[in-house]
């Protein structure tokens, strides 16, 4: 008998019909002869209405008690659920995160899982129960608080939870039918992926990808969990995403996948002394406001001993970076700041890069011919991020995903989507 | 530094306005010196709504998952409560039923208080926060799972832990000025209680008034727990429930209250063999259904040697009693049971009856003079309940509130009213 872990998000569950449904997949799994785990996120726009409620009585609601109220969530979709199933003939429990031993520092709303320890979901499988755990929320032993673990937290829960128990798989159900070659949205030509590797999937979920979030794929990599990503709307395959051992052979393409990411800015900072440790000296201030810095570029040298040097970072940390480099501006000795927030950028990812020469000059050829300016360049060993500017980046994606013979003959069916 | 623990009930916190109204009471309790523990109920309509939600996956919810489901409406309350006292620049912290030590069986949906461990109430007092309590519910320690206490079960959440941190004082608020002298709906003419013994309350509660819980009042009484109800839109004192101790001297007013009770229905059995043994017989079958027993006629017997046996109960267990009854007619050799559920119960209660002669003379004649017929009587040592056709009672009321001479100057103001 093996374990599966399946993970609903709040779109598959937004209200007793969307229940019922999944209530109905899950049962079929279960008595397939499978063992399930099911984690599950708050039904619909809960979280946001609980927000707004905050908002209504504090401006700024943060910290133990925000944790507190949100957590609420997970807890009226998970009893539900759990009643659904019962209501099918099969025995169900639901766990809170804590309950479930989901053990987590105390950093409240973006808390980092440190142990799973769940004993009582494995006491419930043994007993042939069908077990429901909370996700996106967590424990500290510490404090005794309750936590929660940040977007797309619900992710990281049923993937900590597939790791801990050694489940077989662990199913991400969402509203699309898996990992698309680019986002329907923008390019109608995208494919679905039927396999990717989870070295593959982490860079187009750095890149922007939106289906499954960057700390899921890195604790699935880290721990070897298998994923599938499908839809709970219909019985389709999903997206496989692999974790192939050294050495292992796998089919690669050349590219698997086009992303985009319009929520970063550029900060430029423009005449640095070009001598030793001017660099250091600025990315020292940049980390210490704890701002996540993406690409950096330097110029090249002007005649006048002065350089450029530009880094891209989220749009809400600029104001907290440009403000800590401001107070410093006269020892580090530059000239001013320039802050752009009109960029868009461009990943092309594939593990196929490693052993393919060429894929730099045919993107740069596509974007050329569709007279797309590139203003700073990036590359790891299985990715190419450009920017541009943000308004051409989606015909850049469009142009990319087609010079690379990604796009499929029929169109995408797009659903909308949320994320926690 | 006295320690006083508030109970506020739903409709208290019906919205944002409400949390931020009860947060700055709270703050201005703490500001005057008190420690401070605050029991809250789900805001407004929540529960009704978990409720309906649960109704649309399964026709008829119930048990663990159930109590799982209608804990986030105080979870949601609590950590709103918090946020709100917080903004007031007063640290709080929220705490649900199984941080706070609210211990009980394992009886979903109605559990019962075992053992109150509030260690961390006790540390957060210490540390000069209020801990803000999730009223209803509890925690199971042989199960793991979570409990609720059932109807008024925040009430008895407020007492119970006001017992066992030895708070000075309960205060119970609500949205009426305290405990009437009868239902101001019904008897506008009814006055403020100012003070009222426990025993005298429990018999009110017992009788049909619902603005405390019987089983708070219970409670409260067993641990001498000093209990204040009072409404949460003004300052007004309300009313004052004490434990005088035996012996100690109360001026008792002869009748502190008139309560009336709709929700009972009557069973008599006829035609039951006047020998010995038939009533234990009877009771015993319905005892056996849990159904809860009020007052029991046994008619004098007739020359036939048969005689009637009376009951009322609540109406919702008249069903199963009638099936229970019925299928024990042979054994038993009663000829027939009636059922009527167009009774009314009105109760007189006061400890000054105790010691003055007199007042079952005056409350029938009283009802007499109005043309209400007694069907039935039962009496304790402070308080004369009788049932009358369901339609006079609220006349019957009026009546016997004037005659004993409880009717006041001023008519009462009245709002709406929730019960959790």
């Amino acid at each position: 008998m093996s374990l599966i872990v399946q993970k609903y998000g709040g779109s598959s569950v937004a209200d007793a019909e969307g229940l019922k449904r999944v209530a109905k997949r899950i049962v079929e799994t279960r008595k397939a002869g499978h063992e399930v785990v099911v984690v599950v996120s708050a039904m619909g726009d809960t979280t946001d209405e609980l927000l707004d409620l905050a908002e209504q009585v504090v401006p700024v609601p943060s910290g133990r008690e925000l944790d507190m109220l949100l957590t609420a969530g997970e807890r009226i979709s998970m009893a539900l659920l759990a009643m659904a199933i019962k209501s099918l003939g099969v025995e169900a429990r639901s766990y809170t995160g804590s309950q479930a031993g989901m053990i987590t520092d105390a950093q409240h709303g973006s808390a980092r899982i440190v142990d799973v320890t769940p004993k009582r979901v494995r006491d419930a499988l043994d007993s042939g129960y069908v077990a429901i755990v909370a996700g996106f929320q967590g424990f500290n032993r510490g404090t005794g608080d309750i936590t929660t673990l940040g977007r797309g937290g619900s992710d990281t829960t049923a993937v900590a939870l597939a790791a801990a128990l050694g489940a077989e798989v662990c199913e991400i159900y969402t509203d699309v039918d898996g990992i698309f070659t680019a986002d329907p949205r923008v390019v109608p030509a995208a494919k679905k992926i039927d396999v990717i590797t989870s070295e593959e999937m982490l860079e187009l979920a750095a890149s922007g990808a939106k289906v499954l979030y960057i700390r899921a794929v890195e604790y699935a990599r880290r721990h070897g969990v298998t994923l599938r990503v499908r839809s709970s709307f219909n019985n389709n395959e999903g997206t496989l995403v692999t974790n192939p051992k050294d050495g292992e052979i796998v089919e690669e393409p050349i590219i698997t996948g086009v992303a985009a990411d319009l929520s970063e800015a550029k900060i430029t900072v423009v005449g640095v002394p070009d001598i030793p440790g001017k660099a250091a000296q600025i990315f020292t201030i940049v980390a210490k406001t704890n701002a996540n810095i993406d690409m950096i570029v330097q110029n090249v040298s002007s005649a006048s001993g002065l350089t450029d040097i530009s880094f891209t970072l989220p749009k809400s940390d600029a104001a907290t970076v440009i403000t800590a480099l401001t107070a410093e501006q006269p020892d580090v000795g530059f000239d001013s700041l320039q802050h752009d927030d009109q960029i868009g950028k461009l990943a092309v990812v594939g593990a196929g890069m490693r052993t393919n020469a060429g894929v730099t000059a045919k993107l740069f050829t596509a974007l050329f011919d569709a007279g797309i300016n590139i203003e700073m360049i990036s590359t790891s060993e299985i990715r190419i991020s450009v920017v541009t500017r943000a308004d051409t980046v989606n015909e850049a994606m469009r142009v990319v995903h087609s010079a690379f013979g990604l796009d499929g003959d029929t169109e995408a069916v797009v659903h909308g989507g949320t994320g926690r």
